[in-house]
């Protein structure tokens, strides 16, 4: 592991994205949301990407000059067109858009087709409850999940992220796949040679396994066999149709308000397709936020406060470890992994850049 | 098991609530959203529940004369005091605001305090469906989850009730506890002295446990020890901390919003305190509702045709489980297990109504 201070990597991050064909506002935004993923202890959505999106630009699925176009628009609501440009950039523009909606009319939505890959969906949530609102980000992503009783890869990992603004320093994140883990898991499990537990994945059969290195090679060379279960798992004793219905809600959200491309038809042809939705509500809808963010954060105290189970010291609240790990990135700068620092490295290299 | 006609078990059921005390419409409409649940294949929201309607006004945590107050009002949005009247009454007139506000405002929002139970989440959010727009409910209940790692009974199952309307007949219609169960699947398997997976409940020392006795004996001894999991089950391996922040999140929509009680402290005091949240959102916001129904339609039936797991022949789709329950019962009729038709009988007696 080797560290970096976290402008530092923002900056390498940024002259790379330049290197690789980027504007510089769509290089800046796209670097300081990875660099946001590696500071809160989400390395799976750092810098690593770069090789992804290096590829999403050699593969012709993100045009890095496209500029997103407002389709449709009324006072509460903004339909985009992203035309394959960068994920972030046109995921800040339509929160922006929403903000400045809702803080006029109290509540606002964006719907986005044709976009890419827009890093964690927390951040855009979180844009949201930095102004004292209620923020949520959905997206849908490459196919990779499975319906309950399905055999065919069809959904994405569909995250949902949605922040509560309250009086403590932090707002409630929540940011979650609805997958029961992230794909980044099952290639580490593949790495180290463990076997998974079940309820990660399912065979080519549709059916659990604990093997990570078959569904990693389904991965690689079957088009839609081999897939990642939703939260609760295989079948419905433990909820598994509960996360499928989660995972086809986003979907829903996402890619049929957008009328865009949905999960499974994701990465195909021109431009990857990806599709978000946004959503902003004031406070203001409800009375006075002060005392909303005041009563919402005495519960949340109440929760850390109560008992902890035997071998327990502390419960979190949602976004809690994230904030923590960014205060330790910001002192003592963000641990890189090697194979991370090699593709820096490498990218560096390539662009002329002073590592 | 007994069968009934859908519209006798109807007029039967408000009959019994007129003698508890329910006016004429609070009575109807509770009649009606207990009937669909028991139409729908969902017993345990059922009328099975008039007993626990009846120990609600005994225990004084309801006052079905008790009219609903509207605190403060925007055209996006309502906030409602329900003075512990009848929650499904409650829970009407909240939804009935917010489709007339999306109809004009494009979305429309409700948050209410002090209510009662207002039966399944999903009748409420299909009413914004069955007008070709989306809809949400939320709503917290008794405290029975418990937090990742934590020991105490916190929260309610707190669910979700999301409806997306399609060119389908039915809408896409996810109703979920957030909780791994509801807590009746745990009381069946200690009547049938089976054990439980593990994932569904813990212990006294916040430990997964399997013995449905246990919990069963804890929920009525103990006021906080022995508890449900949600969504994802103990610890984090099978994304537990998922689930308890969706627990959390309906539990901030509902009670943070409205300034009235949380999970934890309902059924203390006078009234129940139960808080809830509502959520309209117009497709007229994103376009064409036509294209986008469509849209949805085409993605729901491509999951449908997709291929199944070896030993499946169907994916179903949120809701069509429920709607072709109900289809058979409306044919021939609703059956009702005996120790429910033994409260029926027992209440119609106490009325003097002709069962």
């Amino acid at each position: 592991m080797k560290s970096i201070a976290l402008n530092d990597l923002e900056k390498l991050t940024s002259s790379i994205l330049k290197g690789l064909g980027y504007p510089e506002k769509q290089a800046e935004i796209t670097a300081k949301v990875l660099v946001e993923a590696d500071a809160r202890g989400i390395p799976s959505h750092g810098v690593a990407r770069l090789a992804f999106y290096r590829n999403n630009i050699k593969g012709g699925f993100a045009f890095p000059e496209n500029e997103p176009e407002t389709v449709f628009e009324t006072p509460l609501s903004v339909v985009v067109d992203g035309h394959s440009g960068i994920g972030p950039y046109i995921a800040q523009k339509a929160m922006e858009k929403c903000i400045e909606k809702a803080e006029k009319s109290g509540a606002a939505f964006a719907s986005v087709r044709n976009s890419n890959h827009f890093g964690i969906a927390g951040y855009w949530a979180e844009m949201a409850a930095n102004r004292d609102m209620i923020g949520m980000a959905f997206t849908n992503t490459r196919k990779c999940g499975i319906a309950t009783y399905g055999r065919e890869r069809l959904l994405g990992t569909n995250p949902i992220a949605f922040a509560f603004p309250t009086s403590e320093k932090e707002p409630f994140l929540l940011d979650m796949a609805t997958t029961t883990v992230a794909h980044g898991k099952i290639e580490v499990y593949d790495r180290r040679d463990r076997e998974m537990p079940l309820g990660w994945a399912v065979d080519e059969n549709g059916q659990g396994t604990t093997d990570a290195h078959r569904i990693e090679e389904l991965f690689a060379t079957h088009d839609s066999l081999g897939a990642q279960l939703f939260l609760g798992g295989e079948g419905e004793l433990l909820g598994g149709h509960k996360g499928y219905g989660l995972g086809l809600m986003v979907e829903l959200l996402s890619s049929a308000l957008s009328l865009g491309r949905w999960s499974k038809q994701t990465f195909e042809g021109e431009g990857a397709g990806i599709t978000h939705f946004f959503g902003v509500i004031s406070l203001d809808l409800f009375g006075t936020g002060e005392k909303i963010r005041d009563h919402a954060a005495s519960i949340l105290e109440e929760i850390r406060q109560s008992e902890k189970t035997v071998d327990q010291e502390r419960i979190y609240i949602h976004g809690e470890k994230e904030a923590e790990c960014r205060k330790r990135a910001l002192d003592h700068g963000i641990s890189i992994d090697e194979a991370t620092w090699s593709l820096l490295d490498e990218l560096s290299c390539e662009f002329g850049i002073d590592l």
